[in-house]
């Protein structure tokens, strides 16, 4: 696969998380997937994403930068989401945030087989801190 | 410039950065860089360096994924270093940690212009629970 089948592979990966067409993970997401050096399998890896849309009942993944070059594809993303409670251990508690996750991803077989992900936790607390600044002048 | 060729420059910047060689960052940053939304400039850029070289004496960059794709270059650093205080926001204060940065890079004229950077803090503070589990058994 070229860079530009393996882009577009990727972003009908995207489209099928923000349609929340969990049954059709397995179309982009190995059995054997590893997540941040876990063994999910796509079972669990449907799992995680299950409890991010019930955690965060607004969440739509944005594509800001795709660099491709198979079988790796690193991806930035954005989220401009409201998560009801805990996230990534901050009380977030209904505040909406804006924050980004750079991800690198092998693929194998055509399909996902590791995730790299980092998200900007100092982004989030930043905007917290806004947030109580202006709730409590 | 070739994906191969960018990578090879993209190394060559790393291996600046771990000679601590700062007067010579100009070959390989743009004089208008941006990091993070912000306009530092090179010698902005310069003074960021220096500062994280001073905060951890024993700051090392090891490239674990690179992904080129003209003009863009993501990469996944690995860090494992000792920083003498604070670092991002947490009292780290000379404990060994090992953690990640995800982070996009685009060049114009051969030169870094712009970096999304992303840092693993989550991963930095599940070390400093652990340290203090072990401190205060």
């Amino acid at each position: 696969m070229n860079s530009d089948a393996l882009a577009n592979l990727y972003r009908d990966y995207i489209a099928c998380l923000n349609r929340r067409d969990l049954d059709d993970l397995g179309t982009y997401v190995h059995d054997d997937v590893r997540h941040n050096g876990q063994r999910l399998g796509v079972e669990g890896y449907r799992l995680m994403l299950q409890k991010d849309f019930t955690d965060i009942p607004d969440l739509r993944f944005n594509i800001e930068l795709l660099v491709c070059q198979p079988p790796l594809v690193a991806s930035r993303l954005r989220f401009d989401c409201t998560p009801k409670a805990n996230f990534l251990g901050l009380a977030v508690d209904g505040v909406k945030v804006s924050f980004s996750e750079n991800v690198f991803y092998e693929f194998q077989d055509a399909k996902i087989i590791t995730v790299w992900s980092v998200i900007d936790k100092t982004a989030i607390e930043a905007q917290l801190r806004q947030e109580g600044a202006a709730g409590h002048p």
